[in-house]
């Protein structure tokens, strides 16, 4: 069979992959940190602006997406929607701070240094999403993410990245046209939440008649087979919706997760993650090029001092919103989990260079804000996760 | 993250294969046919000649690959070395015996027909290679892989794999220059069998150590992941020494079934295979294009006449070639099993075409013989299937 891509390359990558994610996931155990941490650090040494393993080709991207979309089905999976839809309100409270707070401050921050509006906007709109994948490998690599706590980012992530995609269409618009009208957002908003609710909808009927069905026949991994069939069909769904992929496949969790096949499906498909996972964390930290972290490089520093302000702020704003939650639990630890950015980041600002309202050097400082917030979370969650654990005791001896 | 494949398109393709490939595999079953029969003919319904939702996009190849590569990893980890050592002798005979026949076959019928030597060459060649993948999958599934005859046609298939692609190198010379030094096939031969020889002489004990080394470490998934990359690494090597991708992760499969983690290992990829095993078959399948196959139609008629002699070379020359295995063997069901062809074939026509060696009409011809031979197995194989039940009972009661 002849194809486009190179294999050969491509096989190398995947396996470097695997190799790095899993050594540096192990370190980073070993030194106390979570294994995402060492994830994220093996895709830098192994990207283009070190090693050169693993190169930011179409083929790893297909496969680090097939990778998070499956990561978030089986997130969905161990996830209950009634414990969800019971931390709604802190959650939703939670995802609107922390979507308004890093917006307001990026686009503050940049207008006061001379940017026009439009850049401004990009800016802050690039530092609204929490990136629900590495959220999600936190908190279960952590245990917590069937506690309030998990429950309630959870739901805060999947609910702004919901949004930040509305946000997304909003800019862009106004990037095009110069202007969005109220019509627009509501529309866009509209389709973004009703396909969740539509999906559920209708997905939890399907879930039970599908397992039923399943159950009937006999060749071989035919459960697995249709539940992960049925996810892929519902992030294309999502998609076509104007949300995300990884949202349809977690929606789909949530719906399996209610059938009396739960265990079977997430015990299937774990192995499938552990494969394909990593390359979506080792192709995040691929895309960071070192020789721009350089202070000693002049050329850096308007880039550095830029993202070292988006950081703070990125941080501060989401920290901020997890206040926002209530029902006796540890919001500090909430705002932490907030704080990763991630591919929505990236989306907003390769479309900031593409539409040309960002200069190079704003575009390189949103990159490096939206890096450095997800290599910022592991680390301070899993320094939070004691005291949620000892606040965990509290609650239930109380 | 934006790049060049279209991911929705892919989604849909990927999901619509799982679904139909279940779907017709299980209906096939129920028919008393193996599954893989009804996955290839999903493959042509889902496929562009008919509904289109399986394209023949990069995208597709390079999953169906990654599918096959741990499919043979996943055959090798169930077959034992020194069972396979044990029917060397005979799966040589059968394996030389099925390349000769089909290739003298080949050729004459071709030259008779005033075809060129060149197109001749070609033609034969393009007979010459069983399936390693269709095979393996079809001897799992009659639940025969670990028989003695399975064993003689799995060892046959991966030698005939390997020297398959001996000539191909010889025949793309000879292409290239109208002729071929001897020492270039010796050269071409020793580099590909030498290659099966040193993976395992130096894969065994890598094996065992990685077992060890990996046994102490704590991140979930990495006794999977460590092996699969070290399958992802051999099968890189395998291409790179003139083999196939196919038989590197065969060979790592039977280095690492003589681990003490042979059972946790088969167990983890298991599911994994099951998810992109399917796309393989599925888009082996799809490249049958219906349209060619209506005898209605005036200008089918050459090809499909010359399809019908190939695929009778094609099938007497294989299942001849089980003849010439010995010590109380089914002999017919060996024979059978070599029986389907597949990528290599395909690969000896698009080269023919590509070389100017085949006019078009040879080149359809050659492909729906490829494509015959692959249908024919599955429904004769499993004909034989209880005749070889009953000859073991024999063996056994003698």
């Amino acid at each position: 069979m002849q194809h486009g891509i190179d294999l050969a390359s491509f096989l190398l990558a995947f396996a470097s992959a695997l190799i790095g994610a899993k050594l540096l996931g192990e370190i980073a155990e070993r030194l106390g940190q979570p294994a995402v941490l060492g994830e994220l650090l093996a895709g830098v040494l192994l990207g283009p602006s070190v090693l050169g393993l693993v190169p930011l080709t179409d083929a790893v991207f297909l496969l680090a997406e097939i990778g998070v979309i499956l990561l978030l089905f089986e997130v969905g999976l161990e996830t209950s929607l009634e414990e969800l839809a019971r931390v709604g309100g802190p959650a939703l409270a939670v995802a609107l701070a922390g979507m308004a707070l890093p917006f307001l401050g990026g686009y503050l921050f940049t207008r006061a240094l001379g940017h026009p509006a439009l850049t401004a906007i990009f800016v802050g709109a690039a530092l609204t999403a929490t990136s629900i994948g590495i959220t999600a490998r936190l908190l279960a690599e952590l245990k917590v993410l069937t506690s309030r706590e998990g429950q309630i980012i959870l739901g805060a992530a999947v609910a702004d990245d919901v949004l930040g995609l509305v946000v997304l269409a909003v800019v862009a618009r106004i990037a095009e046209s110069g202007s969005v009208s109220p019509a627009m957002v509501v529309r866009a908003t509209a389709l973004a939440v009703g396909f969740l609710a539509v999906a559920l909808a209708l997905g939890i009927p399907l879930g039970h008649r599908l397992v039923r069905i399943v159950g009937q026949a006999n060749v071989r991994g035919i459960l697995l087979a249709a539940s992960v069939a049925f996810a892929l069909l519902v992030a294309l769904a999502a998609k076509k919706a104007g949300s995300a992929e990884i949202v349809g496949a977690f929606a789909t969790g949530l719906v399996f997760a209610r059938t009396n096949r739960r265990h079977d499906i997430t015990r299937a498909v774990q192995p499938v993650v552990d494969i394909f996972a990593p390359l979506f964390f080792v192709s995040v930290g691929a895309q960071v090029d070192v020789a721009l972290l350089n202070p000693a490089v002049e050329a850096n520093r308007p880039a550095l001092l830029l993202a070292l302000g988006l950081t703070g702020i990125g941080f501060a704003g989401k920290f901020a919103a997890g206040f926002c939650a209530w029902g006796g639990v540890r919001r500090a630890f909430i705002g932490s989990g907030m704080v990763p950015r991630g591919e929505v980041g990236l989306i907003f600002a390769s479309l900031g260079k593409a539409t040309g309202a960002f200069p190079e050097q704003v575009f390189v400082a949103v990159v490096l804000a939206v890096f450095a917030t997800t290599f910022l979370a592991p680390p301070l969650l899993k320094a939070l996760a004691p005291t949620l654990a000892r606040g965990d005791a509290a609650r239930t001896s109380r």
